[in-house]
């Protein structure tokens, strides 16, 4: 998809540069607001080819982040944040810590939430900043965006959008909540569309369904929790009032990073587009790598990764892992900056990097050991590995569900397993047939699609900036009120007729029955009366 | 998208019949069951392109029909049927007979009724014909198809499809009375998605509300009492219970004529792709047509096509129509084999056929009458050109309503209306800016588009040949009853534990009250009995 150019970096990038000031008179302006974290490594796909086609690229990013670095395909524009890189950093391992803690559920729970807060402050923090920076906002307002490119789990760039008023792409995997769901207006029937953190599939038992409402109705007061600050700060931005789902009701276009294979099947809406596997373009193995992976024999080797968040971990959990890799004939690619356990056996190389789904592409792939990230699970579809799954935190364990549920792979708990767990689970993924059979059966059907999740989403954005909106895609539902949409006051109206025509009818044969009983009575006694 | 070669017909047949054997070693089986009409037409330009491709095509259709005729890119099983050429024909004058005679309101539903009463039996005859042809079965059961691909709205290739085990891709517009919403569990809310024949659009007033959802129930009824036959001979076939919601719950993939720059947003399910404007690829003009067009001069022309299924119409309307036509520069062609209009004026020209959707194409079409079939909306936004609907039966009083309400055009009643009424719209769509701004706009929304529906329709019934059917794209609500869907026994059961619980609760505070209470009734009671 990318233009390739036989010859020296330096000349490629002026030529890229060329092309790309030549095709700006067709091209259009796109504002991007990403999320930080892994969520961007896609997103960024879609603007370096939406940069490739001629179109001008500005990204907005807080000075201080995890992975949203300049590019040569766009334009940074930084604005500052309250806090420091440490503090930043910080954040995520002891995030990462309270995760590989042992402790009693509650209090589990509760340290997990804490931390959450925290970063979701940090991140209310963030767009705090980027909105009441002047400097910034009003070169936002000069520059004349076509639409705006964001990852709607923080708001902050729909916020900017209502206040440019201009349209915008959401590009997501969901929102924890469901307030996706409930800002586009889509049917989500909580008896065959499992919610997140249930590790429900779409079968349910009777207590399954249970389970699956309760955290259906949780889900309201979750999404009014964590979005609340957001509804104040845009509010008092715009100086109107304005709630989060209505700020999100106003994306033109989903894109969601979802996909059937995978996913269970539920109802859509016509401004969703799914383009799960947009992520799975890989390219050819560095050379050290290479030659690594032919050193792996008939073997092959196994991957193993814990995501862009989590490369240390607690030397505990490490040298269980350690041990397990021993039993295998296998090559592993660890991807690990902490301290080397004591037990770690020849055939298992830490690296402090991997190019993971190039080497998942590899023939000699056999298994892949992943946290169970949407970005992971859709590479390890797309290649056809099977998979050891240890989910962490967030929608993992869910992910980890769908394939494990598929047969395509087996869900390990990090924290409790044993070294046996781990060695039997990549035994059985390697050796065992079936696990082969259905990823390659899932990978067969994700792969058989009639366009590139990346070209549909290039067009959707493209759309978006060329038509000014999608107006066309938005149901009429979002003009209905909660009793309109289910047609409770037009049920209340039919059954109140119903019920005036049946006592209406009640009485006239009431009133019939009484003048005929009151004649035939009158008859009666007066016949009486006359025989007496 | 076909193969064009530079030669004459003949090698040309050759050479097609050479790649397409060539291809047959990676080509499939297809089985095509299509219904007879207009249908046919568009469902044809996916069996051709299927053909191009490589595939075996073998098309089964009644002997006697209106429109399926042999064709050079596929093989023609054709089965007896209990009615000749002239009955078939005799009952389509006598149905177009009915819609154009003035009668009382209920009158004339009767009428309609009872036509489409003779029609409906007309298609279970046929069907029951194929069904119970045995050498016809025989040989379809000998060939090994890998999918059926049929009209779902008669039922009959979904019975043969269950028949011969094997999956099957429907393709439609939509069935009237909502069954194919049924049959693919896809919410279909009554509030903002309009019912069929009621005109509504998906903004509605609260009377509009009302009569949706009355339509809604009646659409049950009507369901029922239309599919009851089908039903019948599919459990007689079958030798099973089966009803036709469940037979057509089994298709694979559907392929809707439907699109959201003329249809209105509502929910969709994975197994539903949409391929409205399949039909718009044209071609160039002969030349008997070119030198028509060319002669029309700076005013341009009118198309004027009441569908293939009315090519005549009653004398007073032809005048009406007619005396019309003389009033405006523009040249008209009309499609017309009835009498000749004694007061036709210069301007209008009678033709037995037109190539509709290639005039439309040609940059003086000025305005596009008809009769609002769904191909024939498709032309005239493909084609940007502004409409006068005249709609006679079926869905066409709703599409008329969907270009109407996007000020793309004008309804008018073909019975009722006067020649100046004819006038004054066609001057208006062809005078007034904002009808063809407005049909310019819905064109771009139209054809902006990641890929061509031809191309989507193509790719799904190859894949479902592929993959052997779709059952990924198949969601878990086809395994829930109707309390269960709606969650109905989970919220019982959650209300029962919650006044359960209440209950109890009450109980336990009851008998506290009461200890603490005798105690201290007991404990006043003695101390009174102390002091007395």
């Amino acid at each position: 998809m990318a233009l390739v150019f036989p010859c020296s970096p330096q000349i490629h990038a002026v030529l890229l540069v060329c092309l790309a000031l030549l095709s700006f008179a067709d091209g259009r302006k796109l504002l991007v607001v990403p999320m930080d974290g892994s969520h961007w490594f896609s997103m960024r796909e879609v603007t370096d080819e939406l940069w490739h086609k001629g179109h001008e690229i500005v990204v907005v990013a807080p000075e201080i982040n995890l992975h949203i670095k300049a590019g040569e395909n766009y334009v940074m524009k930084e604005y500052p944040v309250p806090f420091t890189k440490a503090e930043l950093e910080g954040h995520v391992q002891a995030f990462v810590q309270v995760v590989f803690e042992e402790r009693p559920f509650l209090e589990r729970f509760v340290k997990i939430y804490e931390r959450l807060k925290n970063t979701s402050n940090l991140f209310l923090a963030t767009c705090s900043h980027l909105l009441y920076n002047k400097e910034l906002i009003r070169y936002l307002e000069e520059t004349k965006f076509d639409a705006v490119f964001m990852d709607p789990m923080v708001p902050c760039g729909q916020i900017i959008a209502e206040y440019l008023s201009i349209p915008s792409v959401f590009f997501l995997r969901g929102i924890p909540c469901g307030l996706d769901y409930q800002a586009i207006q889509c049917p989500n029937p909580p008896s065959y569309v499992p919610r997140i953190f249930t590790t429900n599939t779409d079968h349910m038992t009777f207590p399954q369904r249970v389970k699956n409402l309760l955290f259906s109705l949780l889900d309201l007061i979750l999404c009014d929790f964590a979005y609340a600050p957001y509804t104040k700060l845009a509010s008092e931005f715009l100086q109107r009032d304005i709630t989060v789902t209505e700020l999100l009701s106003h994306g033109s276009v989903w894109l969601m990073r979802t996909e059937f294979a995978i996913d269970y099947p539920k109802p859509l809406m016509p401004n969703i587009v799914t383009i799960g596997g947009i992520n799975c373009a890989h390219k050819e193995l560095s050379q050290e790598f290479e030659a690594m992976v032919n050193a792996s024999g008939e073997h092959g080797f196994v991957v193993f990764s814990l995501g862009s968040m989590v490369s240390e971990i607690p030397m505990k959990n490490a040298k269980e892992i350690a041990e397990a890799f021993g039993t295998i004939p296998q090559t592993v690619f660890w991807r690990y900056t902490g301290e080397t356990p004591p037990n770690l056996a020849k055939n298992t190389k830490l690296v402090k990097w991997l190019p993971q789904n190039d080497l998942l592409a590899h023939p000699k792939a056999r298994a892949f050991i992943t946290h169970g990230g949407s970005h992971g699970i859709y590479e390890g579809i797309c290649n056809a590995v099977p998979m050891v799954l240890m989910p962490l935190f967030g929608d993992q364990m869910d992910n980890a569900k769908r394939i494990e549920s598929r047969g395509a792979g087996v869900t390990l708990n990090i924290i409790e397993m044993t070294s046996k767990d781990l060695s039997d689970a990549l035994n059985a993924v390697i050796n065992e047939k079936s696990y082969k059979e259905n990823i390659n059966r899932l990978s067969a059907l994700h792969l058989d699609r009639p366009i590139h999740p990346l070209d549909l989403a290039v067009h959707w954005v493209e759309f978006v900036m060329r038509h000014k909106g999608a107006p066309h895609l938005r149901p009429a539902a979002h003009d209905l009120n909660w009793i309109q949409y289910h047609s409770l006051d037009v049920i209340a109206f039919l059954l109140a007729v119903v019920l005036v025509t049946m006592f209406i009818s009640l009485k006239c044969c009431l009133f019939c029955y009484r003048k005929c009983f009151y004649k035939k009575e009158r008859v009666t006694k007066s016949s009486k009366s006359k025989t007496q």
